[in-house]
């Protein structure tokens, strides 16, 4: 359950001094980018194009599934996502469209996925007052050119490359704080995704829940945290000033 | 050997896209900023302090031979540096002169070195024509606090964290590769020591030496790489020129 912004502003004393971020659907549109590039790339309808980015998303767990298990070595999340495409289109019987490079220059479109409108200009008022660093799936390729893409500035990216394995592993927060040389209880995980958040308050991170109630398309999103956060906020202006910056 | 200039001309329409950077020497004067920090905490003469700073940095490389062995865990080497501190003051019997707090905090001098006077222009002039990255033995938090300190902007921080062993192991030069999803041919290793460049070249990379001839104090440094490199540059603005840009 979201705590109540009163519990937000009483915690502005002991604010954290790292904030990482989950990046797709927390920070990016992932859906409406990778629906224009696949209507663009299939030449189909856009509702069309919508469920085909629903199905690459589909195929997102499952591909980093068997490399948190140890059933695969770490691989990075720019391959997992080239494999996956075959994967939808070998499902909807749309192989013959694309030739291998073009899936490859398709792959890319996750490199420069649209920002919620909010972000770039609150990371900026962020930056002077916390660390700031993408703890995300996306590899460090993936994170470095949307970074390029929106004018972001990272202190650093840590995430999946980093640990070499996939949120929620422990590991992935842990190694987050560690390579800081932060406790955990300095490090505030910003997600959009209750399970993400669980994830880091397991290992004792604090975390602010933000709501992107559209993620998954219209009215199809997380509007509330469905776990105990120590921030809940509208977007992530509003969390700036939850957090008196 | 370094190569002339003209060859560097000649390679800028192969440019790769990737330049890494070595950083203690290569793009800061660690020397003279500890120098300054422990005459001050020790209260001792000018030259006694660059002494101590030569000391303290003695201790640099076999301290992180216990890790490249397989002897030691994975350890940050703001650890590594807090403990060569008390090697330092108790070979010198001045163990009395810092309580453990003022030892930490001396520590943390590592955080906030000078840079050579071309590095902050020329990493600027360089951002938009490359992908840059921190490829040291340092830290995440020593590079975010580095970089905090003189307005760089890096795209990531690669290096020891990244690959949890020391430089220079292979492997800290193969995944500063892998994690920017690129070839070792298209990632440029820039530093001012040949033992770092040459290490880096065996991995596939290309090399770019700097020439820090005051290093360890005057006339003290490598003024002239020692192995084959594909740059070599008086500076940093000297590189960037003769890359073109």
């Amino acid at each position: 359950m979201a705590e109540p912004a009163s519990l937000g502003a009483a915690r502005v004393d002991a604010a954290p001094r790292v904030l990482i971020f989950d990046v797709f659907g927390t920070l990016v549109d992932w859906r409406r980018t990778v629906a224009q590039a696949l209507q663009q790339a299939l030449d189909v309808p856009p509702m069309r194009a919508e469920s085909l980015a629903d199905a690459w998303r589909a195929q997102y767990q499952p591909s980093m599934q068997a490399i948190r298990s140890g059933a695969r070595a770490y691989t990075a999340l720019d391959v997992l996502h080239r494999e996956n495409l075959d994967v939808v289109l070998r499902d909807v019987q749309l192989e013959s469209r694309l030739t291998p490079q073009a899936r490859d220059e398709l792959t890319m479109v996750w490199h420069r996925l649209d920002a919620w409108p909010d972000v770039t200009r609150a990371l900026a008022r962020l930056r002077p007052h916390f660390m700031l660093a993408p703890c995300s799936n996306g590899n460090v390729a993936l994170m470095a050119d949307l970074a390029r893409h929106h004018g972001w500035h990272w202190d650093a990216i840590v995430g999946a490359d980093m640990a070499r394995d996939y949120k929620p592993q422990p590991i992935v927060y842990r190694r987050a704080c560690e390579v800081f040389g932060a406790t955990p209880a300095q490090v505030l995980m910003v997600a959009a995704h209750s399970s993400d958040l669980a994830a880091a308050a397991a290992v004792g991170l604090r975390t602010a829940f933000i709501a992107r109630p559209d993620e998954h398309g219209p009215g199809l999103g997380e509007a509330a945290s469905t776990v105990p956060v120590d921030w809940s906020a509208n977007n992530l202006l509003d969390l700036a000033a939850q957090l008196g910056v």
